[in-house]
């Protein structure tokens, strides 16, 4: 909760200034966040916190909510004269306390209030704090959703590298580490690339430092906690194809039914399905590292596009005007998915605000062109193999369903015409037709 | 609008039996509907329907209707002591003028007072007529909703087969109408291949029968009403994996960006990308045929096993207890996606109405088996040649995940402890665990 920047108040001037900020309902990551806040110079006075707040304040909702609560927030705040922001954090715990990225939206005068605060709690970068006003009602949330969302498909994609790694090439716990600290130094240079290079190292502690990586004794069950769900709901909302990231989130779906998947590996072994890798693939450590790089950043780069394209169907809706340039910008520090790669996505969207896909900005197509061969080759000994890599996959299959100028959807409007009289349109002259194909049919016989 | 079967009234003993039926707002299908039902005995009184119905009338809703406000309207009619179903009807314009497939849900006595109506008017098969009390509420729209989903799989994974017939094997579209009609004599005989078969052999009206197929002059361009959006939305709200039917419905998306593509390939080839195929795959055409008929059965056999397990987890939600082996039999006749494969659905939920995934079952697990190997070969053949095929894609992925005994999904649990203090479950023994990874990372190194 927090108050306008007030004026000295008479009675107390020789005091400390009251308190123009306050936080109530932390979890791990709220804790951290108002040390963080405290340790900026603004007294985060919990104890101070009261129920009743006065005309012109404004409340402050940091978690990951839906938007539409946050706008029938506002509403109600509103009917008090009470201001609101529903603001995105990401960092997890040690970004929420060493800066994270924030996403506030909703009232701007409530963002005005505290802007010199957030600025200064939020991550900071060469382009400056990890903050800005996102946009009016919950465009904050929506954004951060969108934010997770992207983070689930950056998430399943390194797994599946790191699949195709152990699996392919049977590298080790500790070849692994080292694969993901390398590719930390160049174009994936990422949180997540960053934590996945440390998750390696570490042994497992309850059996000592010979027992091997930790990693390996962890259950291959993944939870979660709503935000990829309602972005692949929203995706199909808005006539968004986001495959990869809906890809990640059926990723985890299915692998929360470990049970059945033990038991589907028994009755296809019993069937006659061979065990382990279908197919051998002989390929040298180096080469096999160095194709899985550019197919799990050819996959990104599809994954993003997913996110960003959404992004922007939802502003276009709601007359938010998101500006897709300054949140690529905004998280390039402090949230999970900061990585040096956000910056050239903010490029690419200050060369053309109106781009209709990353991958027809020409920086990227180029990369796109370089990688495919790589990435292509990947994939395809990935279904040879029996790996499955549901999100690389469906990254190329979404980059050669844009890339394509004439989709086998003809036939598909020709059986909707036929079954439902629902007419198509024909590339040789304008309007809407429909024809009596069984007619036609059983007459040309 | 239905009453229950009269007493004769007493005024008009000599006089035909007043209306039991009566219907309005009728577009293409509801049209044929009325007329296929009057054809059978029971007058369509379309002119003598009133806007007042009495207790114990009932109103049938056969319109694609999202499941819920179908359960609001029975809870405002049973306010009036009016009886309410909703009911799924598919067979398109044709299926509703000779026996569609009937999906009624809501209050089981209206669906008592007009059985031997519907059993009329529905298709026969010889395991009786396609119609069935498929369950309270709203569940009738619910399973036609999947119907659809399972519907927009189906007719996808034949486009994506024709793309590749014809891209890679070079098939003129008379050749493509043979191997279709020769595919619906064996396992993928249905509704779909049968009419996919005829549309390939229809000239184009426009322009006379010597200017090729009509199909060639469709723009690829597909439209559609809604029930595939809500069938992803509802898999995601369910955790229930359906990516087949998620690509299907990101196909249509990507499908209606036209000028997008055509704007894409010319980008891309700008920046270096070869025109046409990537790659040249020689293959003896007889081999392709056999290998696309079986990726393409194998892929959908993946599609109906995620659409029945969106039943299933919406049954146990809702408490409807639906029967998948009688859906499975409702849908062998009338509907868009009729097919004889379906008797074997029906018999696989007949041996263990149970069964965790069509996959499972030892009948389908076989040639699941068998086939993989073609599978598996169209697929890699395609991600080399650059031709999109998401359907077949997703299913292998589901496929290949599904069967994994240990999937990647540690590490995102290790990465989702790392920076969310998530925690993790372990394999060799209960619990649930938080690790200091950084920590740990740091003095390891």
């Amino acid at each position: 909760m927090t108050s306008p920047a007030p004026a000295p108040p008479a009675a107390a001037a020789a005091q400390s200034p009251p308190p123009r900020i306050g936080l109530a309902g932390l979890a791990t990551m709220g804790q951290n966040l108002a040390l963080n806040i405290a340790e900026k110079g603004f007294p985060a006075t919990i104890d101070a916190l009261s129920p009743y707040l006065d005309a012109g304040d404004a409340i402050v909702d940091g978690g990951n909510e839906w938007y539409q609560n946050t706008e029938r927030r506002i509403e109600q705040a509103a009917s008090r004269g009470i201001l609101y922001l529903g603001m995105g954090v990401s960092g997890g715990e040690e970004g929420a306390r060493n800066g994270p990225s924030l996403m506030p939206g909703g009232d701007f005068q409530a963002y005005s209030n505290i802007k010199d605060i957030l600025e200064k709690a939020a991550a900071q970068t060469e382009d400056g704090p990890c903050v800005t006003f996102v946009g009016p009602g919950g465009a904050g949330n929506f954004v951060k959703m969108v934010h997770n969302g992207i983070e689930y498909g950056d998430m399943q994609l390194i797994a599946e590298a790191y699949d195709v790694l152990h699996r392919v090439g049977g590298l080790s716990n500790s070849e692994i580490a080292d694969v993901f600290a390398e590719w930390n130094k160049g174009e994936l240079e990422s949180f997540l690339v960053e934590i996945t290079a440390d998750i390696f190292t570490v042994a497992d502690p309850l059996e000592g430092s010979t027992s091997g990586a930790l990693v390996d004794k962890i259950l291959d069950k993944t939870g979660m906690k709503g935000t990829g769900k309602w972005t692949v709901q929203q995706a199909a909302e808005l006539a968004v194809a986001a495959p990869t990231i809906a890809a990640s989130l059926d990723g985890r779906y299915l692998s929360g039914l470990k049970d059945e998947r033990v038991a589907a590996a028994s009755v296809l072994e019993e069937e006659g399905m061979p065990v382990g890798l279908l197919e051998k693939i002989n390929v040298d450590k180096k080469v096999l590292v160095d194709r899985v790089r550019q197919a799990l950043y050819s996959s990104k780069v599809c994954s993003y596009a997913q996110g960003m394209n959404l992004l922007r169907a939802k502003s276009v809706e709601q007359g938010w005007n998101l500006n897709l340039a300054e949140l690529s910008r905004i998280w390039k520090g402090g949230c999970i998915i900061r990585a040096r790669f956000l910056d050239r996505i903010k490029k690419a969207y200050d060369r053309n605000p109106e781009l209709a896909n990353l991958i027809v900005d020409r920086e990227f197509a180029r990369e796109m062109v370089q990688r495919q061969g790589a990435w292509r080759w990947v994939v395809a000994r990935a279904v040879e193999a029996g790996i499955s890599t549901p999100g690389m996959s469906a990254s190329l299959s979404y980059f050669d369903t844009y890339r394509c100028n004439r989709l086998p959807a003809n036939l598909i409007q020709a059986q909707r015409d036929l079954f439902g009289a629902h007419t198509y349109e024909r590339i040789d002259r304008p309007g809407s037709f429909h024809t009596e194909w069984t007619k036609l049919a059983r007459e040309g016989k």
